[in-house]
């Protein structure tokens, strides 16, 4: 089987969302595995200058538009909850930590996670609407609680961050397949493209 | 037929070069004409704080590969010009005069002075080279240098920046079909399908 799709994302991107409600049948399609990896963007930003989409008015208020007409043609839910963006440490760690622990659920808590936020509009800055996300597939609350003051999840965090920005990736989503970046949801047509055709 | 397709966009913005690539046929294909409308984008990031691509190091060496990515895919030349990113002043001053007054040679034009800066790499701030790009459409290079400096024009190309400022655009590529705003080159495709569909 080829490489997996490197699928960086923040979860507190709406755009990241979009592009985790597409992703796995394209990747399907392909005979492609995603591995999901959440970062940080807004330690990215501090490097790089970036800032929140929201701090550009105009540009905002586009995108909301752009993002519910994009939910209505892929046929999925789109709200931006009330606390937005929020900081998506404690979701990032429990991520990590589920990886190394129960690998098979880490994508369904990524999803649960995106879904929490965009499809129900829940302050997913919170550990206790990170738990409950979790618990909706299967996973131990109080041992996610437990995971998300350990040292080796929030050094993992920000290695998985600081390797990000490493390979070039400034926003979300943001895919690398076989080395090729593609930034943005708006790529994901694109994406099915090129692993149909092996790239031009 | 239906109304126009608004093609907002800045001669020295790479996105709206592939944009002027790509719109063509696309509109054609369901039988709509393109109005196109340069502006400038350095008088509409002074109101919304944006900046230009090329500011954002990573950004500009991720944009920078997929242009050419996207150049490669549809075919077509594409070059950084070597003044980058350049003042569209003279070229969308003399668009203006043109649409008034030939206005059969607006758009071509238009391609011309892209494919100057995009696919020849020349410093299309210049008038002369301005004049050089509309000389090989058939324009009077002459009449066009003399129409750079009329108050006229000068005055059209403000009120143009103004008018799309407050219908929202805020960047290059921007699109505005039947009142429905799509901004980035990486929507055409969307554009195509929306088109055909009727919207979603």
């Amino acid at each position: 089987m080829a490489k997996p799709i490197l699928f960086y994302f923040d979860f507190s991107s709406p755009y990241g969302y979009v592009a985790a409600q597409r992703i796995a049948p394209i990747a399907a399609r392909h005979r492609r595995d995603v591995l999901w990896r959440p970062i940080l963007l807004g330690a990215i930003f501090k490097s790089t200058g970036g800032r929140p989409l929201k701090e550009f008015g105009l540009k905002w208020d586009y995108s909301r538009h752009e993002l519910a007409r994009t939910a209505r043609r892929h046929n999925f839910p789109f709200v931006v909850p009330q606390n937005f963006p929020f900081a998506a440490v404690a979701a990032s760690r429990a991520f990590y930590w589920l990886e190394a622990t129960d690998r098979g659920r880490a994508a369904p808590f990524a999803r649960a996670v995106f879904r929490g936020a965009f499809a129900e509009g829940r302050d997913m800055s919170l550990p206790i609407a990170v738990a409950a996300a979790a618990a909706t597939v299967g996973i131990d609350d109080a041992a996610l609680m437990g995971a998300l003051d350990d040292q080796l999840w929030k050094d993992r965090l920000r290695a998985e961050t600081d390797g990000a920005l490493a390979k070039g990736v400034f926003g979300s989503p943001f895919f690398l397949i076989d080395g090729e970046p593609f930034w943005g949801a708006e790529h994901l047509s694109e994406i099915d493209a090129w692993l149909a055709s092996g790239g031009w």
